[in-house]
């Protein structure tokens, strides 16, 4: 008979006590597969405990397979292999490496979160939460909620002039999400992308087992012959501001891109990541208000004009593409939290959103001016060129120099100083992107440009 | 000259009327291209009005591509296709279609959301924002904010004793978001999925370009034989609790399970959706934590225990996996906003989350419980056979009928009552899946279950 000392059982039950050891038992091989166990009232009297209890025992073990009954003959070993120790936490797994703290960082992609409306934000979630958690527990549209969808069709009309219906917006957990539906939704298609552009796009396309293929730019952005020639039928472009070089694409290469894409069926996906953030005149018109043919599709994010940690973006399918999504990717969730889709909507319809980037735009401006001139004021101005386009949050830099990208990034990273440079974001190498800097200068409060700008004169010195 | 009725601009700045109306000009083809533009002088004293504003819109339709500017020559006007007038919101958008407002709708996944601690989630979430707007607005880790991936360890070890460090934990926006995330990571392999099984892991694999093999289920869970057959080198499966049939996978067939990865160099995936949902006795111990070979993915999410509309779950990469995610998938950022992620963390943190299940469980069995009574005590109780497991929010019903699934289905639609069966779960037909009901009970209050069968009745009336 089973015997097993209740009193070592510690504070646990004396249920799961004896479910644990008679499991060890069975484990280590005292109780052999095959072997009968005593019935429950048998081995409740042996052990002085209740029927009950040991029926809790049997009926755990029996659910996950140690006992086997058998009806009128009573509970059996099940045949399981012997176990080694249980596995403790993996030792072999590395600890998460930390960025370095830079004394000057001018290669990621910051944002200035310190002018946002926290006290906004926070009023609009009470708000929503007041109103009994529905906001917080009911499921949302797979396309997002209609709400929000209608807010973001909106603020499109307004700010940009779109004509774009609610139910054209399919909203997604953030920029790189949206990729990944967009190369599901074209899948098969190889897809060009901007050759400098962001390496993320190729990355996350490549990942979802499309082709990708870099297309030069010539000075009004996609190279129109090199595109032909690429055989691609989707394009990927951002042509109100280019990221890393800024260009804008004219009126008339945006029109023969359009005609590309109605010539081989193809489709534009119009990335239009930083538009809001034009510091002059008025925004560039978009592609997808002059696209008669249905062949664009418009993102956009609220990472730059709220923050990278929102993680709310949106996409607008021309209504092919639209009837497509729902008959083939319509079983997706929408994957945003519904009460940041409660409040972000009532953040844009209360017309917050529009007052906010307005004071991102002036507090931008004056950001940029006070950095550009710290740069025409440096020791080193006489050798740099600066092209920018009075927009979006980063310039390009053209160093005078002998030296190779790579000893200045060794240079920069001895001083704690790090640099992003143009050639990273090329697919293919070219001596002409050499010596030149990607400059991110949102994170670069006044009050650091002196010292800036003297970690930068070392850095460049010859 | 250039000549526009000033006083017909309506709200418009003058800037942008005299550049709608310059861009009109342009489209239209009333400047040709290559026309020279008048003088910004010269136009300015030509409509009596400043050189700046003239400057201004010149420039922005240079910006937009409208006019090139020539050094010491002036402003001309650039090629440009006329355009038709500005696309509208396209009329082709086939509005959204709404669910039917079914009487008695057995078919949907419901969690009944209404006992969820929303003050609590409220007083979380006030006391995060009010530490400064920094929750909202810092970027988090690309695998998560570490005080979630913490709690989400310690919550492993207390409720499961599993040993499991927060760097092997990847949050992300839900179970959908995280299947992406395998298919990608485990790119290449074919992937074995239950079958009956949960539709949406085919679809999305399907979608990323994996193979899927349907590999059927015996009295254990998962054929040994059929899986060692397909070929597949990764597993996808719910050994604690699996949907749609309720079957609990014993340990000797998690072992051998865990042997036949180890002898491929395959992967499990351990898809524990509802496991928390256990009503009696204790939680079912998990695959991984009996893997010491390094083989098993774990994954869970908030699903169901919080809401769907919630949007986070995780998952625990072994050692290797990991490794290759980092290298691989770490330029992903983490699809969960960061305010959640801080909220989450605390009411895990705090024990509300613990709290809250063992309600949740309480509430649900006492409902199941009664759900069961009703059925048994139904007039058609003769003509049933109920399959259950005493855990999870759905349970199986079979019923004696001389009807067909399809048959049953449009008599229940006719009548406003969704039913949802076996047979649509499964990849390949089987005559004996037919004439059972997959029964998600969560949404059945109390007060609605004399009509609810009353309804069935009429369906199951022969």
């Amino acid at each position: 008979m089973l015997t097993y000392s209740l009193e070592d059982r510690g504070g646990l039950p004396l249920y799961e006590y004896l479910y644990q050891r008679i499991r060890e038992d069975i484990l280590e091989g005292k109780l052999a597969a095959g072997e009968r166990l005593p019935s429950k009232r048998a081995l409740a009297e042996h052990l002085q405990i209740s029927v009950i209890t040991v029926e809790n025992a049997y009926r755990q073990l029996e659910a996950e397979g140690f006992l086997l009954s058998r009806p009128r003959r009573g509970f059996f070993a099940a045949p399981v292999e012997r176990l080694a120790a249980a596995p403790a936490v993996p030792a072999a797994v590395s600890r998460e490496t930390e960025e370095p703290a830079w004394r000057l960082d001018l290669a990621s992609g910051q944002v200035d979160v310190s002018r946002f409306p926290v006290s906004v934000w926070v009023r609009l979630t009470r708000q929503v939460l007041s109103e009994g958690g529905e906001a917080l527990l009911t499921p949302v549209h797979r396309q997002g909620l209609p709400a929000l969808r209608q807010a973001i069709a909106k603020d499109l009309r307004d700010r940009k002039g779109m004509a774009v219906a609610p139910e054209q917006i399919v909203v997604g957990a953030g920029a790189e999400y949206l990729y990944l539906l967009l190369a599901q939704l074209l899948a098969g298609a190889a897809f060009a992308v901007e050759d400098p552009g962001y390496p993320k796009i190729r990355q996350v396309y490549g990942k979802c087992g499309a082709a990708c293929l870099p297309v030069p730019l010539d000075g009004q952005g996609v190279d129109l012959d090199a595109l032909a020639a690429s055989g691609a039928g989707v394009l990927h472009l951002s042509p109100s501001h280019h990221y890393p070089t800024g260009l804008v694409t004219p009126i008339g290469r945006r029109q023969a891109l359009l005609r590309w894409a109605e010539g081989r069926d193809g489709v534009i996906i119009e990335d239009d990541y930083d538009s809001e953030l034009r510091f002059t005149g008025r925004p560039i018109p978009t592609l997808q208000s002059i696209d008669d043919g249905g062949r664009v599709v418009y993102m956009n994010t609220f990472s730059q004009t709220i923050s990278p940690s929102m993680r709310v973006g949106f996409m607008v399918l021309p209504p092919r593409l639209l009837e497509r999504y729902r008959r083939e990717l319509g079983f997706y969730a929408c994957t945003v939290p519904a009460l940041d889709q409660h409040v972000l909507a009532r953040f844009l319809a209360g017309g917050h959103y529009d007052q906010h980037l307005s004071r991102m735009r002036k507090e931008y401006r004056l950001r940029r001016d006070r950095v550009l001139e710290a740069f025409r004021a440096s020791s080193f101005a006489g050798r740099i060129a600066i092209s920018e386009q009075g927009a979006g949050l980063h310039f390009l830099l053209r160093l005078d120099t002998a030296r190779s990208d790579g000893e200045l990034r060794r240079r920069g990273e001895a001083l704690g100083v790090r640099l992003g440079f143009l050639s990273e974001y090329a697919a293919r190498p070219r001596p002409d992107y050499a010596h030149t800097l990607v400059v991110n200068y949102a994170g670069l409060e006044a009050a650091d440009l002196p010292r800036a700008m003297e970690l930068l004169a070392e850095v460049f010195d010859e």
